[in-house]
């Protein structure tokens, strides 16, 4: 989609580690996010309409082609990010958006959570509607890159506490430029980065993507590894990376615990390898990380879905009501429970 | 919202016409749309929780804080937009955005639609993502808010075919400014836009907004006044508007009818007096109008929402298959058919 857009002068703007792998089906029912979502939303956002098919053969065509449609229910929702419980999506209309005419990337080296936060509210208000991407990795992530990645070469040294990628795609290459140096080099005068390094050409832009692209490959190599995927208020985030890491100290000593996300969307990534028993010992460490999401209110999973392995903490993040009225739309849509049974809820014993 | 998001550094970038007097929980059940949707998106996109009680009194409460969140089915989509049909909104969470820096705001006068649609694409790229409003007037639209509407002073002589009221809002106001009038200076070299007048001041903002905000008004002096929303692809846009005027022409000679709307949304308004026996002749008038969209796959309603009276209408932007699915949603969650009844779909004979 990405491809065919582009070569028609447009921009499909959903972006994520799995391009070129995954399908357009797979990213619609499980609501993927990725690396754009700060300025274009997830892929709910920029769907128009679907057409899915319900367990009984019904084919819904709600292949709505206009941005507004306040024509009744909006049925697409039931079928975006329910990971096929409620109907197979068989089609999707998508939003394309205006090619932009800019890309401007920094890598960025930040003394300290505080100085994440500053640099992330001044770079929303200086480059407006602009700003495109705001990837954080806390040290340990970037040194696991650095260390195990093929093909990245180091932006900055590894003596920081936290690196951004910044990103922002505008209409005018010369002004978007200078505005771009200009707010780095403020930001950079507050104190809040501490060292940065500017893209000069696609190649470069390439090579810093490639660091934060760099981190499923990099966590691959060691295996087994858990991954976590949370949503949590942003003034919470790093007391949460800092507090899950205190308890995997105590429990598991050795273990090596990488922190990185979508800090613009309050979105954490937290993976952790504790040893060659990783997978047995991955209740406990699901527990301590499920339980402090749910203190702050959080989401045990703000991109990647439920599934099978997360459904036993779907309570953690919804209430009673929430999950029977979650139930009663399952019953009511396909009552045999013959779409991925088992999946996002447990009906009947399955 | 707005004045309190104001207050306190950020943004709320939901507006309409009814700003000051419409609800939230109104907003919400109609997914209300307005002047920025084509940047922000409606309602829908900005809210990142509701509470809501259900039929059986059960509380729902999906306020969730987080700006990603898969975990188990979305169900604040099932309220909004749904018009109370499905569960009463007690409670909302609103996404604020990042103040804007800068707002420019131009008065366009263009040749034709063709140019109409040229200048809309050139600024979307020219503007990236600062293009926060682009609302478009057919003379017949203009024409009417300087003869009716009070406190309106004309920002550009009436004889041009289309006014367009373009706004950009940005993090940079110095050059934010000098790319914006840059931007119309292309235009207008291109011969798209043939006239232009840039506000100076807030003041000069205020006046260029009331051109627009004056609409409502002016068309409440033609009463009886029949209203229409209608979502149509763009290119088809001003086709379907001359279509519409023929078939008025033919059946009602001597009728006024305005033509206006969110056009970067696709959403045309055509509002039309047709005499003192207005209202006795609605359902000629919308049997014209909504067949028309219906034959370019366009939604009756694009921001209005269904009520009762589009309620016979709904077929026309509806498959059998989607209405009977929108029956099978309210019959399990309202079985007894008592949150507002008749709206929206029928059941049992309401």
């Amino acid at each position: 989609v990405q491809d065919y857009a582009d070569a028609h002068d447009f921009f499909f703007p959903l972006d994520l580690g799995a391009r070129g792998s995954c399908t357009i089906g797979g990213n619609l029912a499980t609501n993927a996010g990725g690396n754009r979502v700060i300025r274009y939303g997830m892929i709910r956002d920029m769907t128009l309409g679907v057409e899915a098919v319900l367990a009984d053969g019904t084919i819904i065509d709600s292949r709505n082609k206009t941005i507004k449609n306040n024509t009744g229910y909006d049925l697409k929702q039931l079928f975006i990010g329910s990971e096929g419980t409620l109907g197979v999506i068989t089609g999707a209309v998508l939003r394309l958006f205006a090619k932009p005419r800019s890309q401007s990337v920094a890598y960025c080296a930040l003394p300290d959570y505080a100085a994440v936060m500053r640099f992330l509210h001044f770079a929303q208000a200086r480059l407006g509607g602009t700003l495109s991407a705001f990837e954080a990795l806390w040290a340990s992530a970037y040194r696991l890159v650095l260390e195990r990645a093929t093909n990245v070469k180091p932006p900055l040294p590894d003596a920081h506490a936290f690196y951004v990628l910044i990103e922002s795609l505008g209409g005018d290459p010369e002004s978007d430029t200078a505005h771009f140096q200009a707010m780095l080099e403020e930001a950079a005068g507050e104190g809040w980065v501490a060292d940065a390094v500017i893209a000069k050409s696609a190649g470069e832009v390439q090579a810093l993507w490639a660091v934060r692209d760099g981190i499923p490959e990099a966590l691959f190599t060691l295996r087994p590894i858990l991954n976590y995927d949370i949503s949590v208020p942003l003034g919470e985030m790093d007391r949460i990376a800092h507090r899950v890491r205190e308890r995997l100290d105590a429990r598991f000593p050795g273990h090596r615990t990488m922190e990185f996300g979508h800090i613009g969307d309050g979105n954490l990534h937290i993976s952790t390898h504790i040893g060659a028993a990783g997978k047995a010992q991955q209740p406990a460490v699901d527990e301590i990380i499920y339980s402090l999401t749910e203190a702050v209110g959080g989401a045990i999973s703000a991109e990647h879905g439920i599934g099978f392995s997360r459904r036993p903490y779907l309570g953690k993040s919804r209430s009673d009501e929430e999950i029977a009225l979650m139930r009663a739309l399952k019953a009511a849509l396909d009552p045999g429970n013959i779409l991925k049974p088992g999946r996002v809820i447990a009906i009947d014993g399955t």
